[in-house]
């Protein structure tokens, strides 16, 4: 399974093609657009977001509502698209000065000089974080399929500005539900008050504010990922995919951090019997060990700087004139946490169902079905006790 | 460029294949075993970094000193190959228990589940830190190849077991210095010691311990690594190779967790002109920008657990007989933060050399030079002040 | 640089997202659509060809006629998509019957098994050569990056059902200009009416017909593909992508049915000196010597059969009721070869233009061009005699 | 699945590694050593092949006779490694004069500008055809594999220096049979004199001699490769990897020369009932339509030209005097196509394994039988009628 995705903020369109994505899945519009949704409705995104709803259409791969297993398009209309033709006109002339002011913390003066760009539109356009709208919706394509084989993510935002989001003994689905009527994608009731506040301050100030994130996944197989070479190690994919996020400077699989601190014989993910079947005590390793799935629920979490775009003007250089300036301000967002939660669940989903399908196989849904599940019946012979 | 690596822990040789490294490369065998040795002797080995000493075999690709831009195989044999070849047999009888008690913390339960095996071994045997050691082989390839370009890493512990390495003001050199004279890699002097006796009380323990650690990267040109697809992010690609590193579970690139609390006023790495020539006041976001490099210092930091094989018995259970037991117990390391610095730079050093050379190219390192100096001679063209 | 394609036959469109092509070169879309025509109108094309005349769209990537380095899409919308909304429905009910009776010589069979579907229209649909529309327009963006260092590529018609384009001693200009005014893309003017005559009477039949084509290239530098892997063969590259195309079932890298039946030492392409300059006196191996190209021109043959889809029905049978059948018709060509042409010189370009960037890598098409004229530089050093 | 080799034509050895090859397969050096006998002890091969007896050492990934789903090391020593010291010395000094006159038909040429070489021995030890007997190797732990599955390769020379090998209605068997009792691989015991005659008149003229041969696969099920992108096609796969034989300039899937100057209707492969099961009258197309298999045999010809290396005098040029002079001669072979056959039979058995395990994955032998057995069975539902 392959993606590519293309599509420049300002312009007519976001595309994307899934290439490998099995045959035989029911596909729901409405799921993905409810996806896209959650990406942009978060509390702390900016005007761009209230301009905007994103509507993804289906373009191939798809017939009478099941994938066909040819390669899937999928496009993202950029909806203020008139007001951006003499821009980011295509073919014609752009009637628009150039840009030559880059601003800190973003591709804009690397990629000038990489592209040997003389106006940073040029950069600033596709660097933007816009693109990862079409990771969504390519995201929710592999979320509906691991869904076949109940293994679902969830995610939530842990940090914002230092606030930490407490919580104890919930469920996974007191959770989701926490979350997902959380327009911060905020657990503890209580201080997520505090947050707004904070964010509000935030917007006052013309600043922004980052935080952590944690992404779960539950009913994932052992076996998925490979010890065997070191590019096939799951926790290198999901590294990857996660700081692959704009925005996104950090990852920890399990609880990196807090183990680096500990002794091992505090930290180890000892074996219990319960009922017959061979569990965890606890999952301090995130549910992969050796780079392989080991069955517990993978936990994942996210570091996320501030985004740099401020409201205010910053003191830059001008590459044209070689001296030192104003930046200028390009519309954006006050704090990204929320969104980037959506945005992490996609792409976990992606390398999940990648690294899946490379064990599992099969060209149609009902054959990698038949494959997982003889896979889960050999799995249930090897661990669980026969009951007498 | 690519590689592949191969050899189990205890089979008679680990090998490496690199494809695609340029030729006209002068090779030193002794700074591939110089790095060799620095990965074996630091503090808090096992044993049988005692009993060997890793030493690199060429057996392709170099002619007269020189690479020849075809493949290079790399082996390291394995002196201890005498006292494993009943255990190990290639294609004769094994004469040896199955190992059916599976250690958290390790592939051992995932990989005998996924691969079908009756026997651990066939499992730990790949999954062993062991094949770092020709990852470090592969990487001094690397070092040397960037070394032309000015390129250089630099790696040093920065915490184990909770201690942290404190220091400031340090210059490159500084801190190389104390860091290649002190077997745990750690540059504060008066809490190296510190750091010994904590080593030392977990050997007594037979405990084991993790910690953190950075590496650093000078001279990269801004302009390695793309933000046009999430695949060509630098950050991503490097978090990918760090965290593929056995134990490694947690990667920042700059200071991410620093700034995930901090206001985005506080961290952005404004611009200020130095002498003519356009630097950057600070360094938070680790030397890249929207998955671009940007010219300042590449910063990476990997968090590491404490290794799950201990040095007594633990509570497993057997999967031939179904019942909790007691695992055996595989020979192992106290803390391997320092060793794993060594790694780590080998990695960076690879992934930066792929991304370098996906930019400047060449077949030859003459051919490269070239394209490179053209380069910076234009990166002078736009960022630098004439002087009148 | 890599790409995707998709998009069924009847579906609303086709679409292709271009990743790696480098920035500031400018495009024509009328140049590319004037590929898709040739692709179109050649003789022996069906009745579709009447009905729709390609036109490309782009989406992304270029700004105000430049490439910018970013991802691009084109798309060619699919005129009759009204009239084929209700069969081909993307994500609500189908209304047309399933088809369940295989065309022998498509992919509807082994299609229908692999995929597990129960109608062959969802197999048809994608093995269709309507996708290799959007790979022409593919291909000319190669091609105008090609033209940029002058490399150029030609195609003709060199056989028809047994009748051969023989001719002799004319030059590239010569060709393409006989070429590019014949709707056969024949060379030799007396021979082209009895191909005319030998495909009307194949309509007539109600057959089809297929040949033998050739595209070259000139002006490829010395040492574009590599010796030293196998995958990184250019004659390996070239042929995949040749067989790639549907009906095409052989390819040959220079003459090689010839000169696999003579001696070795009729058919070595000598080096000769001209005016100070090392040239060949032959050119056998089609421009390639070790999977390398050695300066000469490119020379590939493919191979095409006929294409199976005739204009009565056939005998097949009906997988659901499982007895001998006839076999439905699905319009079709009469003769693919000239048309064939056209996706082959955009598949050889594609080819070509991925191997050259390797070479002569950069970002922006000033700085592949700087890379690319110090290298011939040196190639003049080294091959031509300095006048004295 | 994946492989790199390495190696120069004189250097100490032939390496590879194979990554991704399944657990669980039993592994006989014999079988593969027999297969570096055959491509050693054809009629035609020069000197060089009675010196050695090529002989592999397994040195990873399989323990106890079968593999582990690690990465396999495979190794062939080469014996006259003491004779080549001094000129292939690796990291010391090489004493041995510069090749500086390239011969043609080789990569000596643009080999050298490509690498900047001064001496083109660092060209032409990779640019041997010595490394095919590691993808001999290889290719043959594939074929033990494939075996598995009951699916296998024949291969024979179909005509040398324009001598055809004609022969009708024989069974698998029987080609087989005469193929492997013949050094020339011929079937036709008539002929066989005649080639041998022709070949002992080409030694004597010191010249070389190319030819034709074929490589058959049989029980390849339907559903190997696939249609829906231009690169996942079986055919264009085959393709490359035979082109990329040293010596190789052609390739045709099926009798592709023949159908193309056929109609339509006389060489399509219809469908016909036998004993309930559906099979195919003809197989002109060689057992692939629309890029897939489609369960009859696979048959792929490859073109041979005659090898470049005469074992006379040729005129050529110096590169380093830059005048026209005779070449080196480099000891070498007089007939190689059927010593290719047996590479042909590797590089094919790769392909199809590789795009066999895409479909039915799986880590273990026995979980890759599972799921095809399944497949099978389905197959079986779908093709084949119910006995009543």
């Amino acid at each position: 399974m392959r993606f590519l995705t293309a599509g420049e903020s300002h312009g007519p369109c976001l595309t994307a093609i899934i290439e490998g994505f099995p045959a035989g899945i029911k596909i729901s519009i409405d799921e993905i657009n409810k996806e896209l949704e959650k990406r942009q409705r978060t509390y702390g995104r900016g005007e761009r977001m209230k301009i905007e709803k994103d509507e993804v259409e289906i373009l191939s791969g798809v017939r009478g509502g099941y994938t066909l297993g040819s390669p899937i398009t999928l496009r993202i209309i950029n909806k203020d698209w008139e007001n951006w033709k003499k821009v980011m006109n295509i073919t014609g002339e752009i009637i628009a000065d150039p840009i030559t002011i880059p601003r800190p913390g973003h591709a804009d003066l690397a990629g000038a000089l990489k592209y040997y760009s003389e106006d940073i539109r040029n950069v600033l356009e596709r660097a933007s974080a816009r693109e990862t709208a079409i990771r969504v919706a390519i995201g929710t394509f592999t979320k509906i399929l691991l869904k076949e084989f109940n293994i679902e993510t969830l995610s939530y935002t842990e940090s914002i500005g230092g606030i930490e989001d407490k919580f104890e003994n919930l469920s996974w689905n007191e959770i989701k539900e926490r979350v997902e009527s959380s327009s911060l994608r905020w657990v503890n009731k209580e201080t997520e008050k505090e947050v707004e506040i904070l964010i509000n301050k935030t917007i006052d100030e013309k600043d922004t504010i980052g935080g952590t994130f944690v992404v779960l996944v539950k009913n994932v197989p052992p076996g998925v990922g490979s010890y065997v070479h070191w590019d096939r190690r799951l926790d290198g994919l999901l590294a990857q995919a996660i700081i692959s996020i704009p925005s996104v400077k950090g990852v920890e699989i399990g609880e990196a951090f807090l183990t680096s601190r500990k002794k091992g014989s505090e930290v180890l993910d000892s074996f219990i019997e319960e009922n017959g079947k061979i569990r965890r005590k606890t999952n301090y390793m995130g549910g992969i060990e050796g780079g392989v799935s080991n069955g517990e629920d993978i936990f994942i979490r996210g570091i996320v700087k501030p985004i740099p775009t401020l409201r205010r003007p910053l003191l830059s250089f001008d590459f044209k004139e070689k001296k030192i300036k104003e930046s200028f301000y390009e519309r954006s967002d006050i704090c990204v946490v929320p969104a980037i939660c959506i945005i992490a669940e996609s792409m976990v989903s992606w390398v999940i169902a990648s690294e899946f399908l490379k064990k599992f196989s099969g060209d149609h849904i009902y054959e990698i079905k038949r494959n997982y599940e003889n896979y889960k019946r050999y799995l249930e012979e090897r661990l669980w006790k026969k009951s007498e």
